[in-house]
């Protein structure tokens, strides 16, 4: 029987079998007692409380090390194409949640190479309009300016380079077409581009930790097998699942469809007519029989955006899902509750963002980290 | 019937059949009127004169709008991966003259990268020793301080990067393998090297001009095709034959196998002691079958050297070949007369050198097209 869902770091396709996707990719689930030390930390968001982040590669050993005083970091990215949703935030929020907790370096990429490689219309000049709108986005999530290290590869090339030597030359053709899919009618920089992903996962020498969804896993997998040659810890991950796009549980959100996205710039008019016109319901096809037969949360959008990441109290998850499946609630009234926190959201990021621009350059150049970055030479010397 | 020969960018292998290889490749041979038109701009190195640059591409064009005041720049380059022999230092020669006489800019390639992707054994450490070597025998050569700049990939990549993006999008994985014979276990650092050994053929929106021995033209052809759509004049070429090893016609001379080759820092007793040894003589077996029957210049190293680029006045080469061939000249003479050349050449050469280290600044950094340079960021913008 042929696989009814497919994930690979381009594509996302079909109805996910999470569960089987962890035996797939050879990851480790989050089971009980590390989600439990997870949360022993602080409070932690909706998503990791509720497993949105679900499966991991030695997270186990990055708490451990933080135990011993030895510290861990955190890396994660955005590669600029198009507008963020609000899926393409959710790992930034993680990473702010351990920043907080944890008190740790984050380091964030934007790949202002990655989708000019990979995509045939699509030039530097665009990329570079988008480059300024995502990381205005990314600092309005609120991180320590101090901690968090914002770069682009075209910018910091000079300091990525060296380290991106010694990792391509131990990456051939075959091992990139196996793991990433190219083919020989791949470009010779998307060809490339895999080391410059690698290069940060050896910013610092301790273990590297990095939020993002399950579908970027195998660039990291290169990472782990890399990392002994060089004398670093494996870099652990911790993975999420995909946020579903308006229309369905099938696939993820894509920006390219924007009208099937909730994008971080929308109005709260457009989420208004986004999430109503075409938000996919688990109820009933009349009233009658959705009064008496109840509505299926397990396939209703607003739902399962609220439960994996939107509503932080638990027991109004609890209730919406009671009352969705007892016929109580209407799809029309989970459909507004589901607007209003997408517009509290929305709100309070769209603010955040309007006050983002004066702290790019502490985050780019001028915050402690930042400045210690621009004297990164070689992994080599580190 | 197979080639008896072989040239590609990293192997030159048999007696190469410089007029095939013309052919084969789609270049030009330097014609009489060419040839006339290059040396009355000023006195040419035997090395031009007598055609051990025979080959070109576009070099009427490049002398052409030099004559209508546009002008042109020069381009070469040396991986550094072990010593620098009289090979090596050709094409700089031949530079310094187009630079003398038609006073144009000169941007020296050092890929600091390119044989680390190449050669397994080889660390960065390694090579960053060579490198330093190699610049100073480049700088021994005397170019002009303010119209050269030498640049190291790595250390210079933040101004490369972002054209060598525009080329690798165009350079699939299909067209490398054909042009350069990669497969699919080369890594993914060589794959993408040719982006960076283009990017220089558009630093100044002229005609560039590269003087380089004729196994690097592949790197040239896909420059060429690319110039169009870039809005840039197809890069012009100047090809020079291979300096054969002292042990005979075939192949080119190898640092790796330094007791083949004249290294430019040898001594004079290492010289005499290399040619004395290894030279493969034109001459007869016994002196007097060589008195009887004359010896063969065209076979012997030794003056296949002194007339290809050593000996500068026409009438001694001349005389040279005539006494050989009758035998009045011995192979030891013929030999002795190489040495003396060679020590002349290396002993002006070291002298030079030694004085090179105060001008590396200058040349990499401050000197005045240095410096322009180092603010180059994209051949989009220019």
């Amino acid at each position: 029987m042929p696989d009814a869902f497919e994930v690979n770091p381009w594509e996302v396709k079909g109805l996910v079998d999470y569960e089987r996707l962890v035996t797939q990719f050879g990851t480790q689930k989050i089971d009980e007692p590390l989600h439990r030390k997870l949360l022993s930390y602080g409070k932690a968001p909706a998503a990791l409380r509720r497993k949105f982040w679900y499966s991991h590669r030695d997270l186990n050993f990055a708490l451990q090390e933080f135990d011993r005083k030895q510290g861990f970091f955190l890396y994660t990215g955005r590669a600029p194409s198009g507008p963020m949703h609000i899926g393409h935030i959710l790992p930034f929020t993680l990473a702010k949640w351990f920043q907080d907790v944890f008190g740790v370096n984050l380091y964030i990429e934007i790949p202002d190479d990655e989708k000019f490689f990979a995509k045939q219309g699509l030039s530097l000049e665009q990329i570079d309009q988008w480059v300024k709108d995502d990381i205005l986005d990314i600092i309005a999530v609120g991180f320590d300016p101090n901690k968090t290290f914002i770069f682009q590869d075209r910018e910091f090339i000079k300091q990525m380079y060296t380290p991106a030597c010694r990792i391509a030359k131990r990456i051939n053709g075959n091992l990139a077409k196996a793991v990433f899919g190219f083919n020989d009618g791949t470009n010779i920089g998307h060809l490339f581009y895999p080391a410059l992903q690698i290069v940060p996962c050896f910013f610092e020498k301790k273990r590297c930790v990095i939020p993002a969804a399950i579908d970027q896993d195998p660039y990291w997998r290169i990472a782990r097998d890399l990392a002994g040659g060089f004398g670093f810890p494996k870099p652990a991950q911790i993975h999420s699942k995909f946020v579903v796009p308006l229309t369905g549980m099938e696939g993820k959100m894509s920006s390219s469809e924007a009208h099937h996205a909730i994008l971080l710039s929308d109005s709260p008019a457009e989420v208004k007519e986004k999430v109503t016109k075409h938000a996919f319901s688990g109820g009933r096809t009349t009233l009658a029989e959705h009064r008496k037969l109840g509505g299926n949360p397990d396939v209703d959008v607003a739902f399962q955006w609220l439960q994996a990441f939107l509503e932080e109290d638990d027991a109004v998850v609890k209730k919406l899902y009671a009352d969705y499946k007892s016929g109580k609630l209407l799809s029309g009234e989970m459909k507004q509750v589901l607007i209003d926190k997408l517009n509290g959201f929305l709100g309070r990021h769209q603010k955040a963002r309007a006050q983002a621009a004066k702290l790019v350059d502490k985050f780019k150049y001028s915050g402690k980290l930042a400045k210690r970055m621009w004297d990164f030479s070689d992994m080599a010397n580190r």
